[in-house]
């Protein structure tokens, strides 16, 4: 996943954080907080994890649908970012 | 779009098959059907909805992605299945 | 269905333009209109659909959850303002 | 937050569990597993979270949206039901 060398750091900041949404949700559960801050808190983590997800499909797509070594310049950038726009749209 | 020529009829009987589910909403909410039979007839319409998105995308990735005349042969089509995946998921 | 009647006019009017964005879907398939343009069309009508899912289930939890001319004052409106808030983030 | 001392445990054991499937996608991320790998697994932890947040939201409308012991009775438990089936599809 040679393009995850890349964006590793990046992807793993994103991850590391949503670990420590999901943690904060473990600790509210814990001590007992409102349904309210526990609905508010797993609210706040899907959004990071479909954040993680549509950076990863991002990747993915920009990555691995074309071997661009081979294929240099086959990728429709235009009809990519189409696809990324419509799956950014239904990850939110 | 000539990838819609060839899927056409299988996209508008999708969408036909939509706006008839759209209708029955209409009617219902015109009868003052139940709340439940509404939101009933509301959650098969998503679906319906969800089934045509998907449907448009995977034409869009694996006929506009490359350009198959082109660059024949370049698309990776494993890739774009683990994408098409993905995007399934999401959509139901 | 009592608030319905009360707000029927509105919803009716979701539902109708609802309707007309899937027409348009319907003609841009007809038309043989691009897949990005399809994509856009189906992600608005989404959009709308989730609008009027989200404005039922208001209607069905401020109306039928209490029988509110038995039970007055029963219905927590603060704990059913804060799962609108939840069903509204997870209906977009 | 009563209904969560009764819950508590049950959910608990679900957040343990999202965390650690948090910390398989962190752990994929940094060996450098594949695309597919990662994006399949957070779409594993995905569900877990949909699964969590439909449990709290149930508790909340169960516990919450009538005081019960105030108000014995009031809360319309068929429609109550109805929500819930709504909400569990959109939460998918």
């Amino acid at each position: 996943m040679s393009h995850m060398i890349r964006d590793k750091q990046k992807l793993l900041a994103r991850v590391r954080r949503l670990r420590g949404q999901v943690e904060s949700i473990e600790r509210a559960l814990e001590g007992e907080a409102g349904c309210e801050q526990v609905m508010h808190l797993i609210a706040g983590a899907r959004g990071a994890m479909a954040g993680l997800m549509a950076e990863v499909v991002e990747d993915h797509v920009r990555t691995h649908l074309v071997d661009a070594e081979r294929y240099p310049g086959a990728l429709n950038n235009e009809a990519a970012e189409q696809l990324l726009d419509v799956v950014r749209t239904y990850l939110k």
